[in-house]
C-alpha cells in the first residue's frame, strides 16, 4: 500500500467520505489511490476557491469534516479566502496540500514555494508527514485535530514521495474531545445578573444557533426581559416556523449600537464579544456599550448548548420559548426592487432548504420575508472574504442530497467563484442560485460613505460600477451547464424559482434588482 | 493630504502610472484619492488574480511596475497563485494590501488574518506603513524594492487609518541599483571553455532572452559550435523573423536530458541551472548531465547581456548571428487538431503582437509555426501556477495600446482566472483570446502516466476530465461583454482570427481540439 491509499483509508476510517479537490502532478498518487478506496468520492472543482468553500460547506451540513486536495502553494493560495471563511466558521475542514517530494524541494522548481506560513495564516493545526510510514498516523491526527472545538482549519502537507512510497500504514481515528460542560458557579453568576433588573442582553454563536440553543435562549429572554441576538454572521442558523426567530446583531456598527443600547451586562455565549467589521474614522471598534460588562457564560469551544439550558432551568424553569407561526409572506408582484424578492423566496421556500446567504446588501429584507417559511438552515459569510457563497451551497448540497439548497448570491462576489455552478453541474446537484444583479459593488458605495472618503469623483464612482459592460449571468451558467433565466419582476421570479425547485439538478435565476443608489 | 493621496502621488512621481485594483472598505481612501491624483489610472478586476497576474503582465511589457491594490489577507491570498507566477518571472510588482485600522487589529474582528508572512512567501521585500507621515517615503522604497535586478514583488501593506490620516508626505523616488557589470575575469574562464573542444551547452534566460542577448548567444554558438537554449518558461521571449529562433529547454525532463546529452559544460546566463519542473520516481530532479560542470557567466541579478556581448567579442568577434527568415507556415486545412491550429496562428500573426501563451499540452507545434512569423514577444508560465495567461494579456494591452495581444489558452486554465475578459471589454482592450478547448485536464493525463500513477480507473478518469458538462467559452466570453465565436476547422479558425485581428477591442475564440488520448 502507498503513502496516498493509506492516507485515504485511514481518513474513510475516521468517517472522512467526500474530498473536494482541484489536483496537479504532485497529487496524481492520490487521485490513483481514490480508485483503490471508493467509499472516498472525489469531487472535482476548477478552482481551488470552490473546493474549500464546498469543503465548509459540506461540514457546516454534515456535522463532520470533507477533505480537500490542493496543489502546491499557489492552489492553497486560491483556496486561503475561503479558508479563511472556514476559520471564522469554526468548520472542521482536513485540509491537504500536495507537495514537491521532499528530495525535490531544494532545487527550487519552478512552483516552489513555501506552503507552512501560508497554511499556517489560516489554520488551528499544521503538520507535515515526510515519511510514507506516518501518513496514516498523520491523517488520523489531521482529522482529530479539525475536529477540536468548536471545529478548524486543520492542514496536513502531503510530499509527492510519502504519497507515492510504499510502506503506507492505515491509521486507526484518535479520539476526539468533548466540548467542556458548563461550569455551575460560571451559571448562577450569570443567573443572578439575569435577576438584577439592570437591562441585560444575551449574544449567542456557534452551536447555540441550533434548535436547542434558540430554544433556551428564548425562554431566559421571555423570563427575564434580556434581550436577545444571534452572531452577525453564524456559520449555520436553524430558523422558521416552530423555532424561535431571534434577531442577529447588525452588521453596520451604528445598527449594532441602537440593538445593544442602554445595556448594562452582555452575557455572551458560544461567541466573542462584539466588535465593528471594519474600524471607521472618530467610531468605536468596540461594540460594547459603554460601561456594560461582559459575562462569558461558555466559550467557543465549550458546551454552549448545555450552558444555556442550565442557564434556562434556573432562571426560566416554567417558561416556554417563543416561536415563529408558520406565516410565509404573501407573494409580492410588480418590477423587482432590491427589497421585495426575499419576499418571493419566503413565500415558496420549501420544507428542509438550505439557505446560503451572500446577498450582501441585497438581502437586509431576507431574515424577515422567512422568519415564518417553513424550518431552515441559513449558512453565512462568516470571514467576510467574498465568494464564499456557491461553494458553500455545492458543499452543503453534496452533504444533504435530499435537501433543496438555495444559493442566494450578489452579483460582484458571485464572480470570486463562479466555475462552483460547474460542478453543481456535474454533479446534478439540486441547488438553486438566485444571482441578486444589481450591477455594482453597493457594499462599497454604501462603505465608502461611511468611512467618509468622497465618492463624488469619477475614477471612485468607475471602481465600484460592474455595468460597464453588465454581466449576463444566464449566459455564463449556460456556458457552465446550468439551466438559467431572467426575472425583473416579482411574477417571473416566482414562476422560475417555482420551477427550478420542482425540477431536480442545479438552476440559476438571474435576478434583476436595481441598486439602491 | 492623507496617507492615500501621498501614496499615490509618490507612485506616480516615481513612474508608476496603473494601478489594477480590487479594493474593499479599507481601501476605500485610496480608491477616492484616484480621483485627486489623476494621472493614476485604476483598472478594475473583478477577482484579485486577474489583479495581479495583469499587473505582472503590464510590467514585463511596460518595464516598469504597476501597483496593484488588494483587499485583506484574504484578497491577497485570491491573488498569491498569480504573484507566485510574477515572482518567478522576476517581475517588478509593487504590491499594495490594505489592511484593517492599525488600532483596529487587535479586536480580530472577521476579516483579521496574519498578512505579513503570506506576503512573504511570494515578496522579495514587505513593509507595512503603520505612519501617515512614512507612507510616501514607504512607498518610494516600494517601488524601489521592486525593481531591484531582476525585479521583484515588494509588499506594501496599508492600514486604512494610514490611509485616511491627514499628514501625508510625498517622497521623492529612490535610486534603483543597475544590474552589475559583468566580470571579465569570468568571461574569460568562460571563453576558455568555449574553445576547448569539449561538447558545451548555453543555456539563457531572463533579459537574455530579448534581441541583443539573442544576437549574442547565436553568434557565440555559430562561431564555437555550442548548443543554445532558451530557459524552459522565459517571462518575456522576442521572436519571429529577424532574429535568432533559439529553442527552449523541454518541459519534460525527458526532452531536456534529450538536449543536453553528452554536454561535458552547461553555461549558465541569466537563469538557474536547469531542474526538473516537478519530481518523478526513479528519475533525477536536476538535469545537468551526469559529469557535466556548470558554469555561471551572469546571475539573474547581473547585466546578462553584457556578459553576453562581452563573451561574443571574445569568441565570436567576426562572426553573424543566424536568424530567421520571415517564412510564415502555409494554412492549414481541415479538422482542428492538437497540433494544426498553432500553423494558422503563425500565419496570420501580425506585426509587434505579444503572446501570452497557456495553451499548454496544445502549444507544443507553437514554436515552430511562428518562428518565421513576424516579430513578436512571447510572455510564458514562469511558475507553473495555471490562470495567469489571461490576465498576464490583459496586462501587457494596457502596457502596450498600440500592439496587438494573443491570449493562447487551455480550457482547463482558463476557468481560474476567466473574469480577466469583463476587464478587456471593460477597458475595451485589443486582446484576441484563443482558448484551446480539448475538454481535459490534459497535462495531468500525461503527467499521471509519467508519475507512475495507475490511470486506468473511473475515478481517476473523472478527475481529469472536463467533458461532463462541456464548458461553453462562447457563452462565458459574451456574459461578461466579449464578443465570441467557435471554430472546428481551420479555415474557421483563420476566418475568425483575421476577423478578431482587424477589429479593435477584444474577441474570444473557442478552438475545438480533441485531446491526445
Amino acid at each position: 500500500m502507498n503513502g496516498a491509499q493509506s492516507l485515504i483509508r485511514t481518513l474513510v476510517r475516521a468517517g472522512v467520505e467526500v474530498c473536494f479537490a482541484n489536483p496537479g502532478t504532485s497529487e496524481m498518487h492520490f487521485v490513483a489511490a481514490l480508485d483503490a478506496v471508493r467509499e472516498m468520492r472525489g469531487v472535482l472543482g476548477l478552482f481551488e476557491g470552490v473546493v474549500t468553500g464546498a469543503a465548509d460547506g459540506y461540514a457546516r451540513i454534515a456535522g463532520k469534516p470533507a477533505a480537500t486536495l490542493l496543489h502546491l502553494g499557489p492552489g492553497l493560495g486560491n483556496g486561503l479566502a475561503n479558508l479563511h471563511n472556514g476559520r471564522r466558521a469554526h468548520t472542521p475542514i482536513v485540509n491537504v496540500v500536495g507537495d514537491h517530494a521532499t528530495y525535490h524541494k531544494k532545487y527550487d522548481a519552478p512552483l516552489e514555494s513555501d506552503i507552512e506560513p501560508v497554511a499556517g495564516s489560516v489554520s488551528g493545526w499544521v503538520r507535515q508527514s515526510d515519511r510514507v510510514a506516518d501518513v496514516g498516523a498523520d491523517a488520523a491526527a489531521t482529522v482529530a485535530a479539525s475536529m477540536e472545538p468548536p471545529g478548524q482549519v486543520a492542514t496536513l502537507i502531503l510530499p509527492a514521495d510519502a504519497s507515492w512510497g510504499e510502506g503506507g500504514e492505515v491509521a486507526e481515528p484518535l479520539p476526539v474531545r468533548t466540548p467542556a460542560a458548563p461550569d455551575p458557579q460560571t451559571v448562577s453568576v450569570i443567573a443572578d445578573v439575569l435577576r438584577s433588573g439592570e437591562p441585560v442582553a444575551l449574544l449567542i454563536g456557534g452551536r447555540a444557533c441550533r434548535a436547542a440553543g434558540l430554544r433556551a435562549t428564548s425562554r431566559i429572554a421571555n423570563a427575564t426581559g434580556a434581550r436577545a441576538f444571534v452572531e452577525t454572521f453564524p456559520a449555520r442558523l436553524e430558523r422558521g416556523a416552530g423555532l424561535p426567530a431571534i434577531e442577529r446583531l447588525g452588521y453596520f456598527a451604528e445598527q449594532a449600537a441602537k440593538q445593544l443600547d442602554g445595556v448594562r451586562h452582555l452575557i455572551v455565549a458560544g461567541t466573542g464579544s462584539p466588535v465593528s467589521f471594519f474600524a471607521y474614522p472618530d467610531r468605536p471598534s468596540d461594540l460594547v456599550p459603554e460601561g456594560a460588562r461582559v459575562h462569558t457564560l461558555a466559550g467557543r469551544g465549550e458546551d454552549v448548548v448545555a450552558a444555556l439550558e442550565a442557564l434556562a432551568e434556573e432562571v426560566a424553569a416554567d417558561t416556554a420559548p417563543t416561536v415563529a407561526e408558520p406565516a410565509p409572506p404573501a407573494l409580492p408582484s410588480g418590477p423587482l426592487t432590491r427589497k421585495n424578492w426575499a419576499a418571493v423566496v419566503g413565500a415558496l421556500l420549501p420544507e428542509g432548504a438550505i439557505i446560503a446567504d451572500e446577498a450582501n446588501t441585497s438581502g437586509a429584507s431576507l431574515p424577515q420575508a422567512t422568519a415564518g417559511a417553513p424550518r431552515h438552515d441559513v449558512l453565512t459569510l462568516t470571514g467576510g472574504a467574498i465568494g464564499q457563497g456557491m461553494p458553500v451551497a455545492t458543499g452543503a448540497a453534496i452533504a444533504a442530497p435530499d435537501r433543496p439548497v438555495l444559493s442566494l448570491e450578489a452579483d460582484g462576489s458571485a464572480m470570486y467563484t463562479i466555475s462552483a455552478l460547474w460542478t453543481q453541474a456535474r454533479e446534478n446537484l439540486d441547488v438553486t442560485t438566485v444571482i441578486l444583479n444589481n450591477n455594482a459593488y453597493a457594499v462599497l458605495r454604501l462603505e465608502m460613505q461611511r468611512v467618509g472618503a468622497d465618492l463624488s469623483g469619477p475614477a471612485a464612482k468607475t471602481l465600484l460600477d460592474l455595468s460597464s459592460p453588465a454581466l449576463d449571468f444566464v449566459q455564463l451558467a449556460e456556458g457552465m451547464g446550468v439551466p438559467a433565466s431572467r426575472a425583473t419582476t416579482c411574477e417571473e421570479l416566482a414562476d422560475q424559482l417555482r420551477r427550478a425547485l420542482a425540477e431536480p439538478g442545479p438552476h440559476l435565476i438571474e435576478a434583476m434588482v436595481p441598486a439602491a443608489l
